[in-house]
């Protein structure tokens, strides 16, 4: 309907998740009146995410270093490790202040409608983590949905027999949901009221 | 939460309309994630519309030349003209298809409390464009709520006075609504059904 660069944005803009045609136009307009400067610091953030955020080389988490934060701090313990599915799960957990132990972000979770299996996540690396001895406790801290649950499943399967104390985050959360979504409060509590899985 | 260069970009996307912190957060992960050429077509999209986008020295409308489309367009009867506020508002009123006159894009509507008066629209260059004498005729499609009522009021004082035939679009719009969001139909018959306004 509009001409060239604005039909661009607006398909472009389209395209991202949540953004539907008229939320698309609408920011398009925005930015088209907007200040110059205020563009091109968008422009830039999105030149530097991809120029410089990576993951990390031990847990899979969102860093613009070899090493993430978490990974980095000294403080952090070494004998547990929370499994997430996403970098934004690593930030849900954190705002509940209730672990102050290590991470490991899988990359995602098992599904196989969409073609996910096991060896698309970062399973082998886990292992390879949990090799050192050092670990003794593994949280398994997926969604609380049906990929979610199938992936703690599978990956309690494999933890349970190497003799580690291993748990799934407590009911509490809100079954079909996203663990990004939870309260602080639902969090920590789910957190407190992990349930140890026994083979 | 988030390291530099993320936590940058889920703060330059939560500034834009209609986007709150966790769809910016939900957006940041998916670019962070995408093909970077996607994110490249996206970055190319913002710079081309500030770059190349600009408005029409006729009627205000967006384009990338000195005129728009619609300006240029010899089939466009020069006799209408149909006020708007913004340019989503000419793409509403052709997607109708009730309509084959030319356009005038006011940049807004009067609203006193965000400081906006006739002096910051682009009134002025409406009577530029009907002292030529060809125009005969103005409909005026500002948004049926406070401010496009206002707008068109003001409008109407003016125009009449000057021997055009100056007309409203009908009611049949929901009123305290935004003239984009309307449906093709409601739309058209508002066209058909518009009243003339004797001074």
């Amino acid at each position: 309907m509009y001409e060239g660069a604005v039909q661009d944005l607006i398909d472009e803009l389209g395209r991202l998740p949540g953004v539907g045609p008229k939320s698309a136009q609408r920011i398009a307009f925005h930015l088209l009146s907007a200040d110059p400067t205020d563009v091109r610091r968008l422009v830039d953030a999105l030149i530097e995410v991809k120029a410089r955020v990576r993951f990390c080389d031990i847990c899979g988490n969102v860093t613009q270093e070899d090493q993430c934060r978490i990974c980095r701090d000294p403080r952090r313990s070494a004998t547990v490790i929370c499994v997430v599915e996403e970098p934004k799960d690593v930030v849900a957990v954190e705002r509940t202040r209730e672990f102050r132990g290590r991470y490991h972000v899988l990359g995602g979770a098992i599904n196989p409608i969409a073609g996910v299996g096991p060896d698309d996540l970062r399973i082998k690396e886990l292992l390879t983590r949990l090799a050192s001895g050092e670990v003794t406790e593994v949280i398994l801290a997926t969604d609380p949905n049906v990929e979610g649950e199938a992936t703690s499943t599978y990956l309690a399967r494999m933890l349970v027999p190497l003799g580690l104390t291993v748990s799934r985050l407590a009911s509490g959360l809100p079954v079909g949901g996203d663990l990004e979504y939870a309260d602080e409060v639902t969090l920590g509590r789910a957190f407190e009221g992990r349930r140890r899985i026994n083979a």
